[in-house]
This record gives C-alpha cells, sequence and structure tokens, in this order.
C-alpha cells in the first residue's frame, strides 16, 4: 500500500514480477490530491489488474506547508521548479495538474523531449500547444496524453483517438461545459442565475471566478481539442467563434422557454466544403427540442456526439466536471502510459478530405426588452432580409420576441448589431433545426 | 491503393517507412466483404494516420465462386481450412467474420497460440471461449480484440478495457440487441409486430430467422463480454436469467403504454454483495418511464451505461447493427492490432470486492386476458403475497392489467407460474423505479 515508498532511481523491477512506475506530480489541488487518494485506495486493484505499481517520486507544490486532505509525505514534496523538472525527466509518467500555460508547458516540453508519459487535464495548455508538444512527444519519443481535459471522466479521447480514427468524421458536438450546464438546468427549472451561480458554487459545480466558464472560453479550448483529433489540424489554428451565457442569461432561457425549447451551451465543430484544413468551431448557446439528447443533458453532465461516415452518430455522455472524474480521468491515462511496452503510438485522423457543412439553416429567436424600444425593429429586420415567422409578447408585454424563418447567421448579426447600435440590448440565439442533429441526434 | 498486392511472406517493411500488415480474413459475407471495402476505401488515410498499410494475405470463404459486391482477388481466396490456418499463423493479424463457434474457435486458437493479432466481431464465440482465448493469448503473446462484438460501431469495449478500468464498476446496463429495439420502437408507434418484423427484415435489421434476437440470448452473450471485462468473471461463467420479446410482443408493449412507459429489451450485469466471483445478469423487457435514455434510445441503437464509483454514470450510444459499423469497428480494432508495438496489454478490472445490488424493489405490470377468465387472479395475488396498486382494465375490456406495489419477482414469478398452470396466458414485466437507473442514470 505504500506509495511513498522510496525507490532507487530507475529501479523497474519490483519484486513479485510487478514493474514500479515512478511518478512526478506537479499541482497538489483539487485533481493533484484526489489523484493521490485514488493512487492510495486503488493501489493494489491496480497492481492486480495491471502489474504496475505506481510510486510518488516527487510531487511539485506552490506551498510545502499548506495541510492537504490527503497527506503526502513531506520528502517527496518540493516548490523548487528546476529541481522538479529534473525529477521529471527522470521519471516514468510526469502528471501535470497545476492549469494555466507556464510552467505547465515547460515542465511537458521537458518530460515529453526525454521521452516520458505526459499526463494532463489542462485543456488551455493542449488547445494552445497541443500541436508542439506532439512534436516533442514524436522527437523525444515521449506519450502525451490528455483524456481529462475534455468532459472529465467520460473518455470522449480515447473514443476519437482509438476506435474512431479509421472512421471519417463529419463533425462534433457537445455539451462541454459543466458549470454553464448545471446553471442553465436550474434555470430552466425556474431558479434566476443569481441565486443558480450561488448554488453552484456552493456545491463545487463553479469556481470563484466562473468567467471562462460563462463566456464559453473554457469550451472553446475544449472543442479545439476536438476539432484536432476529428480533423487533424492543430488546435492553436482553429477559430472559435464564440457566445457565452453573458450578459442576459436570464432572458435567454426565457427566449428559449418562450418557443417551447430549452437552452443548452453547444460547442461544435464541423469541415468546411472545399477548404481543406479549414474547420468551423462555435461555441454558443443554442435553443433544442427538450427532448433532444443535449436537452436532456442535465446538472454537470457533458455529452459529445460524434458524427461519422461510417458508424453513424455516437454520443457518449456523463460527469464532466469535478476533482474525482478528472482525478479518475488522469489515473485512466497513467495506466494506458504506464502499462503500454511502447509509447502508444497515436495518430489523428485527419482526413485532409472535409466532409461539406450541413446546409440547413437555422431559425433564430430575437428579443427585446419593450421598455427600451422596439419600434425600429420591423424596417430593420425588412433591410437585413431576415423574415418573422411569428411574433410572440410575453404574458407581461415586458419582452417582445420573433421568432424568425430560417436565415443566414449573416443577416441575423446584422440585425443584432444595429439594435446593438441603438442601445437596444437585443439578445439573437440560436434555434436548431438541421434534421440531422436533432432529436435522434444530439 | 493496391490492397491485392503479393508481398513476400514476413515481409515488414515497404518502401516509404510505412509498415505492412499481413491479413488473413476468415469469412467475406456482410461483415468480411464491407471489410475489404472499407480496406480499399480508407487504405490511403490509413497510411497517413497511422503509417501502415492492411494487405490481404488470405481471405477464407465458404464459395469461392460467388459473386461478391466487393471483388476479391481470386489468388488470394481458399475454401481450405487447413491451409488457411497455416496462413493464419503467419498473418500479423487474423480477422474472424465467420460467426458461429466453430471453426471460429480453431481460427482463434491458431492465432492466438501463434502470437498474432486476433480480431473478432463473433459475440458467441467470445461469450463462450472468451476466458480460454484470452489464456491462449497470454501463453502465445498473442491479442484478443473484439470491438464489434458488442454494440456494433460503438466503443463500449475499448471503454471498458481501457478509461474504465481503473473504476470500480458497480454495474452495467444496456440495450445490446439493434433488432429488437428496432421493432420496440416500430410497435411503440402503433405498428403491430409482425408488419415491424417485415418492415425490420426489408430493412436489414432483422435477418431471416431472428429467434437469437427475439429470445434475448443475442443480448444475453453481449451482457457475458461487458460481465467480464466489468467484473473479472469467466463470461463462460455468467449466467444470464433471460426473457425475450415472445410470446405476446403486442401485448407487452400495450402493457407499457397502459401505465404510461415504454419497453425496451434491457440487458443489465451487477455484482452480488458479500459473494465474490458473482455476477448477477439479467436479458428481459423492461418498462421505462417514456423520458428515459433507454426509451429515447430508438431504431437499431444500442446504448450501455455504466455506473462507476469515481465517474458517475457513463453512456454511450450509437448504431448498434448493420455491415458498415460492424466492419468499422473491426478496422479499428485491426488498426489497433496492427500499430501497437507490443501487444496491447489489456487486463479486466475484476476487483474482486463487487458492490452491492442495488434495493429498490420494482413493481410489476401483470396483464390476463379476459376471454380466458380473471376470476383466479385476487385470490393468487394475496397468497403469493403480491399487492395491487392498481388495477387498469382496458377500453375494449379484453385484458386486465394490475401495477404491483413494489415486490420481490420471486413473488410475481410465482403468480406468474399459477396463472400459466391455469393456462391463463399471464405476462408479467418489470417496471423500473430503481432512482439511480432511471431518468437520468439509463
Amino acid at each position: 500500500m505504500s506509495i511513498v515508498r522510496d525507490v532507487p532511481a530507475r529501479t523497474r523491477e519490483a519484486p513479485a514480477g510487478i514493474r514500479l512506475v515512478r511518478v512526478a506530480l506537479a499541482g497538489c489541488g483539487t485533481v493533484g490530491n484526489e489523484l493521490v487518494r485514488l493512487l492510495r485506495l486503488r493501489g493494489d486493484a491496480i497492481e492486480r489488474a495491471h502489474g504496475i505499481r505506481f510510486e510518488l517520486a516527487r510531487v511539485l507544490v506552490r506551498d510545502p506547508a499548506r495541510a492537504r486532505p490527503e497527506p503526502v509525505a513531506s520528502h517527496l514534496i518540493t516548490s523548487d521548479l528546476d529541481a522538479f523538472l529534473d525529477d521529471a525527466a527522470d521519471a516514468d509518467v510526469v502528471v501535470e495538474a497545476i492549469g494555466g500555460l507556464e510552467p505547465a508547458a515547460r515542465i511537458a516540453g521537458v518530460a515529453l523531449e526525454h521521452g516520458r508519459v505526459f499526463v494532463t487535464a489542462n485543456k488551455a495548455l493542449v488547445a494552445e500547444k497541443g500541436g508542439q508538444l506532439q512534436e516533442s512527444a514524436r522527437r523525444g519519443g515521449g506519450s502525451l496524453l490528455y483524456e481529462a481535459a475534455v468532459a472529465g471522466g467520460v473518455p470522449v479521447i480515447r473514443m476519437l483517438r482509438g476506435p474512431l480514427t479509421q472512421t471519417e468524421i463529419r463533425g462534433v458536438r457537445g455539451i462541454l461545459n459543466g458549470t454553464s450546464n448545471y446553471l442553465l438546468t436550474r434555470m430552466t427549472a425556474g431558479q434566476r442565475f443569481e441565486a443558480a451561480l450561488s448554488e453552484a458554487r456552493a456545491r463545487g459545480f463553479a469556481e470563484a471566478d466562473p468567467s471562462r466558464d460563462l463566456d464559453g472560453r473554457d469550451a472553446a479550448d475544449k472543442i479545439r481539442i476536438l476539432a484536432w483529433l476529428a480533423f487533424g489540424v492543430d488546435p492553436a489554428d482553429v477559430r472559435v467563434r464564440r457566445r457565452g451565457l453573458l450578459p442576459r442569461p436570464d432572458r435567454l432561457v426565457a427566449d428559449a422557454a418562450a418557443v417551447g425549447g430549452v437552452v443548452r451551451l453547444l460547442a461544435e465543430c464541423t469541415g468546411r466544403a472545399g477548404a481543406d484544413d479549414q474547420v468551423e468551431a462555435t461555441v454558443e448557446p443554442v435553443i433544442l427540442p427538450p427532448d433532444s439528447h443535449a436537452a436532456r443533458t442535465e446538472g454537470a453532465d457533458n455529452l459529445v456526439a460524434v458524427d461519422t461516415a461510417h458508424s453513424g452518430v455516437i454520443r457518449i455522455s456523463g460527469p464532466g466536471a469535478g476533482g474525482a472524474a478528472t482525478a479518475s480521468a488522469v489515473l485512466a491515462d497513467m495506466i494506458h502510459g504506464g502499462t503500454a511496452g511502447d509509447p502508444p503510438v497515436f495518430s489523428h485522423a485527419g482526413t485532409g478530405a472535409l466532409p461539406p457543412t450541413h446546409t440547413g439553416l437555422p431559425r433564430w429567436v430575437l428579443s427585446l426588452e419593450a421598455r427600451l424600444g422596439t419600434a425600429a425593429l420591423p424596417a430593420i429586420l425588412r433591410e437585413e432580409g431576415v423574415e418573422v415567422a411569428r411574433s410572440i409578447v410575453d404574458t407581461g408585454g415586458q419582452l417582445l420576441r420573433v421568432l424568425t424563418t430560417p436565415c443566414e447567421s449573416d443577416r441575423v448579426l446584422a440585425v443584432e448589431q444595429r439594435l446593438e447600435e441603438q442601445r437596444l440590448a437585443p439578445l439573437v440565439t440560436r434555434v436548431e433545426t438541421s434534421p440531422e442533429w436533432t432529436g435522434g441526434s444530439l
């Protein structure tokens, strides 16, 4: 059971034919410390099932004196980055659980160039530096593993890197941010945004500063990673058109309800017809039918749907957030990296021949506050060529809502911009109508 | 593009640093021939992405003269099993797409004992001989891969063998038979059983003889495989309590509708508390809420939900049947087996410490045809201690239905048996009420 047992450097053979795998862990916060706990709890089972025993060789922390729920032997702890990098170059598996770009990228580079298995839960790192790190891994013979970076404990990375690499992927869509999904679920049930956010914080589903979750940056990092895996484009090159839940989250949920729908923050990527290496990615609130898979993905759950040429639409879902799910995904990568004789050969599908974007136009809901004036709307809609399918006035008469006929986004965005210039606080939300993604597909 | 190029035996290095992987294929029916087609269509993309090129070395068929949608060079074809076994022992990857236990098991044994990668879509083979074949693989240094055996193109095997091996699994449930799910979906929409079956046959979702699909044997083989992966028990030792859709499929669907539910053929396995290595597996029609994930799994789709100790419930779903999805899963295994430097190290989780079966008792719907007499029912229910929550008489007065209060299965099965002895043609169906599996979970 001893995970803090001291072993001589590079000793790889434990007495009973069990292979020792030396782990250098950077970061011992929520995820890192939960991982230490899992190694203690699951160490024996992992040894029985996989024939390996993880041994913590070094743990990099900011504050060595800080008390941790799962104690770590003090002789393993360091706050010296350079000393840690020496240990990382020498460990079998290097786990990064610090977050942010630096020093995470430096640790990753050293580990991969030295041929180590590098495991991270850091989506920003992979989204920004993934292509570069993969190249370091190739040069150094290391392995870059990041299952925990997208969708927590839901093994979507493994699915895209493994069994689906051979199939042509048409698109990937999903709910990739547990915090915003938790908020939208509670608000759909009637709670106001501020109350839902307080509750999410209290239950550990939102951080003190949830701005990256609310404005879609977190989901954008994740869809860039999925676009990398699906289409082979460097994630740093994937531009994401992005909208978040703010500034009018309550109206967003009410607008969806007004047309009988449910709103979800969807992240999507598809290839663009005729333009190789061009991938279109978006993160935005979308109104969906209440019985769609996305609408039925509730609380902090995540959902990913992969539209494949040969295997139809494959969906995977489950808890997308939380230290336990994330640490569990990190541990799965560690086992994978620790048991493979050679570094796992993972290539990206990168078919080069991207499928056409689906052609069905979406509808849109546009809402305006009556007190700010709505008189300008009809002329602007007409001038931009946006047709109204239905006007909906809410019971209190405070909002004017229109549902458009199917319409290009450029036109609707032009309407939105003109209304914004007049300070009319418009809210424009896409309504999902493309048949291949609604109901049965998402 | 040439997949029929002749290469000298054991040549592993192709000119451009591409590794040639010699494939011996047993069976060239729907799945086998679709695989040959995929190898032609995807060969270049696989070479670019994975650095390997599959070369068909030999194809075993029953009838060499038969015309095939995707032609195979005649010099590769043989109908001589012994000659094929010699080739299989010498190939890099051996694919079995014949079905049935023999000669599939013999081919598997030869391939694995000779250290080859053996890929199969044959659920009966894996369910009956999986433990034994895994042992052959261990002895011979071969790899046993069978992603296509369960849920077609949905990578549930990879999920259980890979990222979820490190977590404690509490139970696995799902819809594992596309044919019966297609029929139930159509019948729920109002079609009669016979019409739905004709339609399913016409659309390729049911074979000429669908009896293994309808009576649950097909799903039983699959849940035994999943029980093996989840709990480490030899699949041959997993006993499955099984009911199918017959003999009263139309009444089954009507009974579900009468209590506001939807019926699905569920396969389930859980560990039994206190009895190590004891796994309980069932395949039976279950009535579920219409908004549950299982009820919303429609047509030939499959769904698998894995209840994990550390990552909550993870669900995966997608097309569960069809030659294309199956061949695609076979190809994914071939790429995995063909690219791994060493044979992939796959162990089963087999925690040994099985969690308790959930304790919530189900309700049951019991229906009787009025014309056969229902007078005996009240006394039998009373004597067996089964309490009625609600009696439901259908509009035509032809059926008497009762919904029970939560109740042990033994009591209800005793009632059923006594009614059957009196030739009253009872139908008893479980109603899902266990909160951890309904709604959000399945």
